[in-house]
C-alpha cells in the first residue's frame, strides 16, 4: 500500500474511533455486559475457524525460525481459546468504573464539585506476538467506555485478523457502536508511525511488547504512553529477618515462574546473616537449577558453584535461572542498589522489624514494595484487578498492575445556582 | 556554549535533581514548611535586588519592541513580589498530599495491599514570560516532595535568575537537599531538546505557555507530559433556563476576564428561545464593548451590529471582547458542536431541568462542565486547591485544575506473613 494511502486509511480509523468513543461514554453497563458475553460466545463459535487462521502465521513462523519460546507464544490452541473466551466472560462480571465518584466537595460560595470517573476515550495497543491480547484488551477497552485502535505484530497478522473480525462481528448485533474497536491490519510499521501522530483522535498510547518496540512506541509518540518496561527485581533479607520465612520467599521468587517481569533477579543480603543464610539458599537454588552469579563476598562465603558477577549483571533482567547476589552493609545499602540498579517494578524486604519495613517502603522509588512477600504477586488477578492490560513502570497516571481503573480519567461536574465570578 | 558542553550541564543537572528527589520522598512535612517559609522571607528580604534584575530584562523588552501585554506580564512590582511570596506561605500551609493511603484491600490469602500517595520524582517545567512561575512551582514541587528543574523564557532571563537565585540561597540553609531546584539558565532552545530526552532521569515535564511553546514540547519529548492548551469554552442556554440567571451567568462568563483560558468564547442558545433571550443578551454584551460574531439565525432575531460568524470563528478561542453566537435546534445539537468544536476545557448549560443537566454531563468529553455556573469557576484557587500548576487539557493524570495532589503519584505497600505465590 503506498504511504499517503495507509495515511488515509490509519487517520480514516482514529476519526471512527473517536466518534465511536463519545457513545462509549454513555453506554449503560448491562449493553456493555451483553456484548462482552456474545463476543465470548462468538470466540468459542468460531474455534475452529480461529485454529485455522492461526496455522498460517504458524507456518510462516516455522519457516523463518522463529525461536521456540515465540512459536509457543504465538499457538493458539482449543485451551487458549477457550481462555480468550473466559477473560472476556470474567471482564464482564468486573465492576464498571465508568460514573464513579471520586470525590465531592462544596464550596463556600455553596457550588457543589463531583470528580467523577470517566472513559479516556480513544486507546491505541500496539503489541506483539500473543493473538489473546486482541481479544483481551478489545475486553478492558469496551468494559471501561472507550474505544480500542489495535496494532499487532506482523508474526501473528493471520491470527489477530480472526479474531478481530469474530468480535468486530458479535459487536455488530449489540447496541455498542461496532466503531469502538478497530485493527490496523498492516504489517508496515509506518502504520504505527502515522497512529502516533494521531493527537487530536486518539488519547493514549499502550505499547506491549519487548524493550526495542517500547522505546521507538515512546520516542515516536504524540500522544500519552504508559508504558510497560522490564522489571529487575530485589529481594533484600535482614539480619532481623525470620530466616526460614526469607527461604521461601526467595525461593519463591526466583523459581516458581522466572519467565516473568515479577521474578526475582538480584538476592540482597545483610552481612551479618550472610553465612548463616546462603549457604543453604543458594544450595537449595542451585538444586533448582538456578545459575548463581555472585558478589565477592558471597563468593568468599559459598565456594563452590558460585559465578562473579560482573558489573552488568546488577542491571539485568535474565528472564531466566539465573540469580545474581549480592552482601550488603545495611539497609541504606540495600536502598541505593535498588534504587540505582532496579526497575522501579517490584522489590521484597524480608524482616520482622516494621520499622526497617517503613523506611524500606519510604525510601524506595518502585511501584509495588513488598514486607514479607514474594514479588511474583504483582500482577492484576492477585491484585483482585480480575483482569489487566499489563504492570505499567511508569509513575504517570497508572502504576503497577493496569485495569480497568486505569483506562479510565475523570471530569469534573459542578453544580450552581446561578453562580457568578466576582 | 558548546552543543556537547549544554549537553553535559543539562544532564549533570537532571542527575543532581534526580539524586535529590530520593530524599525529597523522605522528608517531613515540617521540613518541607520550613523551608517554604524561609524561601517566602528571602524572597522579600531581597525585593530590592529582583527588581532590580527585571529592569534588565525589561530594558531589552522595550528595545525589542515586545507588546505591552508580554512586558505587563514581564513586570516585577514590589506589590507581584508581595504576592510571590504569600503564594509560597499559603502553599506552606496546605496540606501535604505525601504518604495519604488513597486505598487500602485485603486479599483473600490475607495479604494486605495499601494503595499510597508518593512524589512524582524529578518534575521539569518550561515555561514562558511571568517571573512569579519560578517561585510559584518551586513551592508547589517541595511541597509536594518532588525535585524540580525549571526552564523559564529568554525574555525573562534575568529575573528568573535572580529569582532562583535568592531560592538557592535560602534552601542552603534548611534541611532539604539543595540540588531538589535547578534552573536551565541558558537561552538556547537547544536546552530544552535535551532535557526531553532526559526520560531516565526526569519524570514529568509541565509545558506552560503558548500554544506554540506546548506542541513543541510535545512533540519532542520522550519523557510525559501534562499539556495546558487553550480553552474554547461554552455555555448553552437551554429553553428550559431561568433566562434571568443565563443572562448573568453568560455575561460574567464573557465579561469579567475575557483574556483568560476559562472564559466563555462561544454562546449556543435553544431555537425556542432565541427571539425572547437573544435580543438583550447581545444588547447589554455590546454595551459592555463585545463584538457579536452571529450565526444566520442570530443575524435574523438581532440585526443590528452582529457580525457574521465565519466557519473559523467556532474553533476559534479569542481571548478577548469577542463572542460567536450559535442558535441550535436542541440538546443533542448543542452537545455535539461543543464535542466538535471546543478544547474540553469548561462548558456549561443553563437550565431548570436536572435530567438535561446530567445528558450534557455526561454526553459531553470535557474537564469541567457547569450547571447553573459560569466557566470561570475553572481554577485551582476557586476549587480549592490552594494554588495550581494551569489547568491541563489533558485526559491522562492530571484534567482540569493541576496543583499538589496532580504533582504525585503513587505506590503499593504490601504486607504479608510469609507469603508465596502457588
Amino acid at each position: 500500500m503506498k504511504r499517503n494511502q495507509l495515511h488515509k486509511q490509519v487517520v480514516q480509523m482514529a476519526q471512527k474511533a473517536k466518534t465511536a468513543s463519545l457513545q462509549m461514554a454513555t453506554v449503560t453497563t448491562s449493553a456493555k455486559n451483553t456484548a462482552l458475553k456474545k463476543m465470548a460466545r462468538a470466540i468459542m463459535d468460531q474455534a475452529a475457524y480461529l485454529v485455522r487462521e492461526n496455522k498460517k502465521d504458524l507456518k510462516i513462523a516455522a519457516s523463518k525460525g522463529y525461536s521456540k519460546a515465540l512459536i509457543d507464544r504465538l499457538t493458539l490452541s482449543e485451551k487458549r481459546i477457550k481462555e480468550m473466551a473466559q477473560c472476556l466472560l470474567d471482564t464482564a462480571r468486573l465492576k464498571d468504573p465508568v460514573g464513579e465518584i471520586l470525590k465531592v466537595f462544596r464550596r463556600p460560595n455553596g457550588l457543589r464539585i463531583q470528580k467523577m470517573r470517566v472513559p479516556v476515550g480513544v486507546i491505541g495497543i500496539i503489541y506483539e506476538s500473543r493473538p489473546n491480547v486482541t481479544s483481551d484488551c478489545v475486553g478492558l477497552c469496551l468494559k471501561s467506555g472507550n474505544a480500542v485502535i489495535l496494532k499487532g505484530g506482523k508474526e501473528a497478522f493471520y491470527s489477530n485478523k480472526a479474531i478481530f473480525s469474530v468480535l468486530k462481528k458479535a459487536l455488530k448485533k449489540t447496541h455498542l457502536p461496532a466503531e469502538s474497536i478497530q485493527l490496523v491490519d498492516s504489517t508496515d510499521r509506518a502504520s504505527v508511525q502515522i497512529l502516533l501522530k494521531q493527537d487530536q483522535l486518539v488519547d493514549l498510547i499502550i505499547p506491549r511488547g519487548g524493550e526495542g518496540l517500547i522505546r521507538f512506541v515512546a520516542e515516536h509518540s504524540h500522544i500519552p504512553v504508559v508504558k510497560h518496561y522490564k522489571g529487575i527485581c530485589h529481594t533484600y533479607v535482614s539480619h532481623k529477618a525470620d530466616l526460614a520465612m526469607a527461604h521461601k520467599i526467595c525461593f519463591n521468587a526466583k523459581v516458581q515462574r522466572p519467565g516473568v517481569c515479577n521474578a526475582m533477579e538480584t538476592l540482597l543480603v545483610h552481612r551479618r546473616i550472610a553465612s548463616q543464610f546462603l549457604p543453604q539458599m543458594l544450595k537449595q537454588l542451585q538444586g533448582a537449577g538456578v545459575e548463581i552469579r555472585g558478589c565477592p563476598i558471597t563468593r568468599r562465603i559459598v565456594k563452590k558453584g558460585v559465578n562473579k558477577a560482573s558489573s552488568k549483571d546488577w542491571d539485568e533482567e535474565y528472564l531466566d535461572m539465573i540469580l545474581s547476589v549480592k552482601v550488603v552493609n545495611d539497609l541504606t545499602q540495600a536502598i541505593d542498589h535498588i534504587n540505582h540498579h532496579g526497575s522501579h517494578h517490584s522489590d521484597a524486604i524480608v524482616t520482622k522489624n516494621s520499622k526497617e519495613a517503613e523506611e524500606f517502603f519510604r525510601s524506595i522509588d518502585s511501584a509495588c514494595l513488598y514486607h514479607n512477600a514474594s514479588t511474583r504477586f504483582t500482577d492484576g488477578y492477585q491484585f483482585g484487578f480480575g483482569a489487566e492490560v499489563g504492570i505499567s513502570t511508569d509513575k504517570l497516571h497508572a502504576r503497577g498492575p493496569m485495569a480497568l481503573e486505569e483506562l479510565t480519567s475523570y471530569k469534573y461536574v459542578i453544580y450552581g445556582k446561578g453562580h457568578i465570578r466576582a
